[in-house]
C-alpha cells in the first residue's frame, strides 16, 4: 500500500505491506486523515518517531463488521500496568500512540487500531467532519480537568485549529471567552482571567496566559512542542496559580456534538490532497493561516 | 527601639521609632520571631525589600485589650480589590506584606499589624512553640488546595523547616509519606507517587518532584526563591501533570494543631537569639542542617 513515511525528520512517500492486524485488532481503510501540529512537531524532531504519522483518521472497517465509518482513540494500552489498573488508560505505561509512539499512523491506505479504539461515527457526521472528532476530544479534555462555569472568565491563547476548537467547546459552557493569538507582543488584560488556556504551541503564548490569570487562576497546557520553557517558580507559588497539563480527551462526546452541529468545524477546512500529495499536504499545513489540511488515500 | 535592618542585601541593627499604629491597627510588642528560608532569600535580592524583615512572631497585645499573646497573618489587606471582593484575601492587591513588601516586620521590639491579622495563641501553647504558627498555617495551605486521602503516595521533597512542617501535617491524613532531600541526585522511584511536594528552596528538588509523579500526578509548590525554572512543557502536556503554587495559609486550624500537640516542633528548635545577635542568628539559620533559629527581643 502507498503510505507516507517520516525518517530522520524528513517526509516521503513509500510503498509497504498492508498491515496485518494482531489479536484484538482490526484492519481499517482510512477514509481521510488530518495534518495536525504534532505531526508538524514530529517533523521537527519533537519526538524520535520513524514511521506512519497522523492520528486524526475517518476509516472504515475491513473483514467482520466490515464497511461501518469509525474514528478512533490513539492510544493502545496494555490493561496491566498500574496506569490501566488505575483507570488512567490514556496513560499506559505500555502505549502505543498511532503515528506517534511505535505504532504506524493515518497516512496511508490502512492502519490497524484495537477494536476497543473504534467509535463508529453517526450516520450524520460526514467524513471530513468526522476527521475532527479526536482534536475535538483533546479539547473536551479541559473540561475533564478544570470545572468551567458560565462566571469564568476564560482567555484562550492561541486560534489555530486546536484554538478554535476549544474555544467552541469552552463558549458552550457560557463562559466569558477572550481569544487571542500567541504571537509575542500580544497582551490581554493582566491578572483578569480566571482559567487561560494556552494551545499556541509557542513559549511566548504561555506568557501571555500567565500573565492574564488572576492570582489562585487556573492555566491549561495544551501544547507539545519540542524546547524547554522558563518559568519563575516564584511568581507561581506567590499567585497560588495551578498549571494542568491537558492531552487526550474522550470521543464519544466529541462525535456527539459534531453529531449535534454544535460545534462548526467546516469552516476549518482549508484544503484536502490525495495521499501521493501528502508531502504538499504537510508543506500547506505549515503555511500561515491555514487551519485543517485532509488528507485521502484516492480523490474523492 | 532596636530593630533588625536589611537594605541593599545587607543586615544591620539600627535603632529606630516605635511604630504607631494606623487605624485598624495595633501596636504588638514582640515575644519571638522566627527566621525562615524566605528571610533568608529576600538577603540574596529574592525581593527587593528595605526594613525590617521578619514574618513569624508572637507577640504581646499593647494598650487596649492588652497583655494577650498573638500570632498574625502576614498580608494586611485592603477589603476593596478585586481580590478581596472574591475571597481571596491573601491575594489582595494593594497588600503589604509583614517583613517582606512595605511593611516592616519582627525582628524588632515592636510591630503593628490589622487587628483582623491578630490570632490569640491558646494558653497550652509556649511562645517558642507558637513562632510555628505561620510556617505551619503554610504547610496547611496544602491541603485547602489539594485533597489528601490515606490512599495517596505523597513524596516530600525538601526536610529542612518547612519540609518537616509538611510532612507532620501531611502523616495526619494517614497517606502513604515519603520524605527525601533536594540535593541534586536524589532519586526516590519514579512515576510512583499520586502527590509531590516540593519545598526544598532548590531547582534540583523541582526535578526531583516531578520524576516521581505518576501521570496526572499533582506537584505542589512551595518553595520561594530567585531565579527561573526551566522545565519540560511537553512532558508536563503528555502526562497531564498539575502545577500548584501555594503560599499561606490558615492560622486557627495551625494554632489549634499545636495545643492539640499534634505537630512536634520542639525538635526544629535549634537555637535562640537575642535581637543584639540577629545578624549571628541569620548565619547560623543558613548552616547546614539548621533548622528553626528564633531571636527574641531580650534575654528570656
Amino acid at each position: 500500500m502507498r503510505a507516507l513515511w517520516l525518517e530522520d525528520r524528513k517526509l516521503s512517500l513509500r510503498e509497504i505491506d498492508v498491515p496485518t492486524p494482531p489479536p484484538g485488532e482490526v484492519l481499517v481503510r482510512v477514509l481521510a486523515a488530518g495534518v495536525c501540529n504534532t505531526d508538524i512537531e514530529l517533523t521537527r524532531g519533537y519526538y524520535p518517531f520513524a514511521g506512519v504519522p497522523g492520528h486524526e483518521f475517518v476509516g472504515e472497517v475491513v473483514g467482520e463488521g466490515g464497511g461501518r465509518r469509525v474514528v478512533g482513540e490513539i492510544n493502545a494500552v496494555c490493561h496491566r500496568c498500574a496506569a490501566c489498573l488505575s483507570g488512567r488508560r490514556t496513560h499506559c505505561e505500555q502505549r502505543t500512540v498511532l503515528g506517534i509512539i511505535n505504532r504506524n499512523g493515518a497516512f496511508a491506505e490502512y492502519l490497524t487500531l484495537p477494536e476497543e479504539n473504534l467509535h463508529t461515527v453517526p450516520d450524520e457526521v460526514p467524513t471530513e467532519e468526522a476527521v475532527f472528532a479526536e482534536p475535538l476530544a483533546a479539547a473536551l479534555e479541559i473540561q475533564e480537568q478544570v470545572r468551567v462555569t458560565a462566571d469564568d472568565r476564560v482567555l484562550v491563547v492561541g486560534h489555530g485549529k486546536l484554538g478554535r476548537l476549544i474555544a467552541q467547546t469552552l463558549a458552550l459552557t457560557g463562559c466569558q471567552l477572550t481569544v487571542v493569538s500567541g504571537a509575542a507582543g500580544v497582551s490581554p488584560p493582566a491578572k483578569s482571567f480566571d482559567i487561560a488556556v494556552e494551545c499556541s504551541g509557542n513559549p511566548a503564548g504561555f506568557a501571555t496566559a500567565r500573565a492574564a490569570l488572576r492570582p489562585r487562576g487556573t492555566l491549561v497546557m495544551k501544547s507539545t512542542y519540542a524546547g524547554d520553557l522558563t518559568v519563575n517558580a516564584s511568581s507561581l507559588v506567590v499567585d497560588e496559580i495551578t498549571l494542568v497539563g491537558s492531552r487526550c480527551g474522550p470521543m464519544a462526546p466529541a462525535l456527539a456534538l459534531l453529531a449535534q452541529r454544535k460545534i462548526d468545524v467546516r469552516a476549518m477546512l482549508h484544503a484536502t490532497y490525495t495521499l501521493d500529495d501528502a508531502v504538499a499536504a504537510f508543506e500547506h499545513a505549515q503555511r500561515p493561516g491555514t487551519l485543517k489540511v485532509i488528507v485521502t488515500p484516492r480523490s474523492a
